[in-house]
């Protein structure tokens, strides 16, 4: 199928055609002229909007220009990684109120306590095509089969991409439908895309060599949770698989937290429970919040939020101290691809040190180790009983007397 | 306690005494004189975001600056609301690529096929503290004493915000500790804030007035569902409950979608069952593609989008035709506080025509209407195989003929 | 539609015509002669079985006899329910080794502490009949009719039934679907056909009476949890919501369980987490066993264990001691109606002293209080490391010095 | 440890000493002096009881007798299975009206359209022990050395049971906590004892080898899903994934029940989102009834109706019939061991000609194909309107005029 015929099936064309850098431009002048709203324009389609359309040509389509989200920085936050101990400075992008003051302070614990530890304890990404049969009997001969074909599938994603691996492929019968599991390594990319073309070389492959042909297949049926929270990834991987954990002494929680590692561990189990009750995934307070902030600022897929802000959080005491965890099965990021290279996550990433070849399972280690932070700010903050307070000073820029402020 | 208390209790002062308007910039430039980074410094902290530091005050702290996010436009989008039939160009702010042209179509054929339904079903925001007592016994006790107060507590939020109002208690027993759902309507805004400041004020009544007392006490212990998807709101509401639909003309689907009917609801039934193999919470493609996108656009909290992007996905034939609906249970938008009033959140409002308020049940419209168009694009992707190179087209900035582009 | 059109569509009738008496003993003979299997035939089908045949004819079709399961007893098992402190002797039916021996040991912990509250905190039972229309605006105006019904709905069912009453009414939409939770209260029984028949009462008149005509409709569609584990009656109820809870003094748990209560906690949340890991509804060991059991015994319906096996176990430190808890949303017992007047039911409930009207609420504390029981045996012996060793001998049927039985 | 000291741990001894015919049954009367109830001790001490006390000595303590359930017959029930085509009459022992007749109805309709497909598609029962290290490192350096040492731990399993064979182990880390995945296969035993005792050895094996000392474990801590239903298994497997479909012709639809193949999709569409919204794991009807009742006449496990009965029925049209399936990932069965050599349960295993070594796939299939016929039956008795009709004529066990009855 050719250009023109994607067009036409994706029923308007996006892209512009003739010179890159003047067309985006061009054709979005075009759309505000229709749109008329001088103001907005005036806000949205700045002159930088405007000189960096083109910029953006592969990330966006029917652009009209940019939009604006304030910046702040979290930290230091010392990690404790694979490749040793380092102090980040965090930039996480919002506009609610308090968010970057909780990470702050949950980061500052963390580095006052030595650093967090931080891994990524497992790595795939997948993509599951399903097929449908007659029946059940032909369905579990075509899983029969696939199963035996490994190097082949293997074999075909190497001539697709040079980063993507095929890790693994299973199959799992439903009626007379057929999901196959096939899981991928990415590279330094998130690596959404690489997966979508190798699994549908490898599904043109199985249509042409399969012994028993399928009524019909579709080149993913949701089971690989993607943009969705799973129980899934919870037991296994999506993405990275990241846990980040300390034992915070005794002295530090009271003195920067203001309550005691035994009222943490009380608050824990009653949002443990809370959240079981209200039919969560996992168990956790509120990853979305670091994982949405960080995200947006360093062009990681926002959407993606969706399914990495769940996992588990635990705390324990251990001894007098606070041992706290927090694992999280789905974390989606690249240092390299997608929005990456945009000149606002580019900046990010540079401000992280984490731009780039070789840095994703760092950043991964980051996203683990600021969620961490703001689990343990904001049960922090229930504990002393701060947390409508604080909201309520910071969402009215109340001017405060700083105490020991030195960012 | 004050401010300087909860200063302390939060660590770090993050914001700025003096001049708001020349004090954010300058902290912002002291903070970017420990980072270095000339060239992140250019971009993020470029002239623009320098000048209106002030500006976001009230929705940042250790501010840096802003960044740059490439916004679209997709539609008309034909919405039959509430208050009757609109067309709507709908901003999205994203850097995936096929994201906006994904919905543009999707958008277009609704408004082609006469435009879709669109309401809000239901509507609550809920906190729910936790109160722990010694046995089950006094729990039971605390509990029928609360299921009494409704008008004391109806009054006390009275007291706290004029747009909050209480409108339902309920008690949940969990062997000694109690969760107290409480539920409010929040007018035009998204309403964390507001339901987190009544709630402390209920809290503190009910302490005063209790006749058993409990061991301990939080504002919050994660039964709410704030920014985690949840069964609790699929069965119910937070924030909005949206429902769209529409029955889309068998040609429509043939013509602007190359496919049948008959497939779609195949795929429809594939992709259910995929998602219930493993384990996620309601039934859906994409839900958060479409949201993250107009959240990030229209200044709402980006991180809901880990409660939002949640909901059923239904599609059958009606006849010759297509039936499609989108139910979501747990929309968190507002047209008022948080950052819709933020430079670039109003611009994007304005093209929506939905800033201010008496507006945010039409912007819950839009959610559920493009969210619809959304679905409607990737299932037919993937019935008439364009899925992957679409997005490997569209993620290349390939040129491509337009074949009837006319945005 | 009369009896005989029941049946036709029942496709075989089951029942008996004639004397009720012979003709169930002698239809049974009929099938046996159809079966062959003298043996097997000499074990179901012996003189008890067959003169008893008609005692079983409103409980079961196509009737061939009767199997027999081993029954034991646990306890004392001190409860101190809403009508006070009681010992009580529980029989419970199994063919699993190990599983009286372990209840058993948790009943005599929990007597040996003084006994453990429980509570029945909550109770509903609901059918959730569903109404289609042409689309959400029709289903929207539905709803809101119904919701005004609510004093024709009551005074329907009390026509149909004095023991069940209408308590709430709710609709959910779901596109253009909407599911309507009718709750009930039933009396002593455990009230599933007594829900059926009052909505099948309550249906019939909203089809009568409603300004807009459904599509099409049906009695239930799943949304009642009827028969399955659901999150819904997890943060609410089904049947009767039951709590039971107990400190156990440190002594005690160190000389019966051979533990200490700081390893059952780290036990508990270990445990909590491997849940949540894989899924599961709620938090929670065992309750399947001690349910199965009890409902089998007491001639509940046993399948309902697939609904009432869930909730929450929860377990800390209180000072040097141990809370323990349980909450189960959805406990389905009655003493009257369905399987508890056969003869088998009738003696387990008069062990129980429960049998017969006004009892049902104190069997639901039992429910509650003998799972609290196995789940502290089972923790304890996860934490002692005798799991295995007990179940290797218990099945074995190895003998044992006895060292303190009374039994 | 010797038996004496497990014993103790058990709090109480329950087997008994001295020559088992006599001794059980004595211990039993002594337990019926002290519960007196001499109606009660003659309906369940009766001379079959006592004569038999010593059968069940491997299977239950503390035995006071046996309870009779009554039993009926369904079928016949034709099912295609791997070994070939084979008609059952399949036992179900139950109280519940209206069960049999309408698994029955279901089996007949199976039967009259050629008998369903029905394959074991895959097989494993884990245990999952769970580790505890002070930090995630240990916890990551203790989950790569048990990955390689695959090979030892088979070879430890084979010196503790010949029918067990380890067939994987997998680590997931949580924050410092390791859960290793032991998946077995069992040969024809359910074998949940099997794979304790097999694991019991692993750990002790792991705890002498490792190079890296857990602070301390548990021997199972929940991830394997025992006893309950989990997300986990439906993605995978935990017993026998058991998968059962069939097509049924439209006449066959509209003759047996009374509706058409458009309403039962219909039907099945609501139901499934049903389910979904109430926050069901899988999508099905009423699986714990046909399962309760096969497995308590099988003498299997029926505490395990709450893992089993969990899993997907499809209904889908194809051309002018009916597709029908169901898939249960989590079936629980056994034909040698636990209750499964029981006097009652010998009989109805053989009635299904099942009982013994070789049988426990077949029985797996039966359990598959009744569960087919059962949601096949409910769901035509929603569309025909015949649901409540039908309960409440069985339920009354009220006469009726036979019309096609030929058991």
């Amino acid at each position: 199928m050719d250009a023109s015929k994607i067009l036409s099936n994706l029923a308007v064309a996006t892209h512009e055609s003739g010179s890159p850098f003047q067309e985006q431009a061009f054709s979005a002048a075009k759309r505000w002229s229709k749109l008329g709203l001088p103001q907005a324009k005036a806000e949205i389609f700045d002159r930088k909007a405007k000189e960096s359309a083109s910029v953006f040509r592969n990330n966006i389509e029917s652009y009209i220009g940019t939009i604006s989200v304030p910046v702040g920085v979290a930290g230091p936050l010392r990690v404790r990684g694979a490749a040793g101990s380092r102090d980040y400075r965090v930039p996480l992008a919002t506009t609610e109120a308090a968010l970057v003051a909780s990470y702050n302070r949950g980061a500052r614990l963390l580095t006052a306590a030595g650093g967090c530890n931080a891994r990524v304890v497992a790595e795939a990404v997948s993509r599951t095509p399903m097929f449908a049969f007659n029946n059940l009997v032909e369905a579990a001969e075509f899983s029969g089969f696939i199963e035996t074909q490994a190097d082949l599938l293997t074999e075909a994603v190497s001539q697709v991409t040079s980063h993507g691996k095929l890790v693994s492929v299973a199959c799992l019968i439903e009626g007379n439908h057929v999901y196959v599991d096939l899981q991928f390594t990415t590279g330094d990319a998130s690596g959404q895309n690489m997966v979508t073309f190798a699994s549908d070389a490898i599904c043109k492959l199985i249509i042409e060599h399969s012994p028993i042909v399928p009524q019909y297949w579709f080149l993913e049926a949701n089971f690989s949770g993607d943009k969705k929270s799973t129980t899934k990834s919870m037991g296994h991987v999506r993405g990275k698989r990241v846990v980040a954990d300390i034992t915070i002494p005794r002295a530090l929680v009271e003195q920067q937290l203001h309550t005691t590692p035994e009222r943490m561990v009380e608050y824990w189990c009653a949002g443990a429970i809370g959240g079981v009750l209200s039919g969560t995934t996992g168990i956790q307070g509120h990853f979305a919040n670091g994982l949405a902030a960080l995200y947006l600022a360093c062009g990681q897929d926002v959407a993606c939020v969706a399914e990495s802000a769940t996992g588990i959080t635990r705390l324990e005491t251990t001894g007098p101290d606070l041992y706290a965890s927090v694992t999280l099965p789905n974390i989606m990021v690249g240092t390299v691809g997608g929005g990456t290279s945009l000149p606002s996550a580019k900046a990010c990433l540079d401000i992280l040190g984490l731009a780039g070849c070789g840095n994703s399972r760092a950043l991964a280690e980051v996203c683990g180790a600021i969620v961490l932070a703001g689990e343990l700010s904001i049960i922090g903050a229930f504990c002393s009983g701060d947390f409508a307070m604080a909201h309520r000073a910071l969402s009215r820029g109340q001017e405060m007397q700083r105490s020991n402020d030195n960012d």
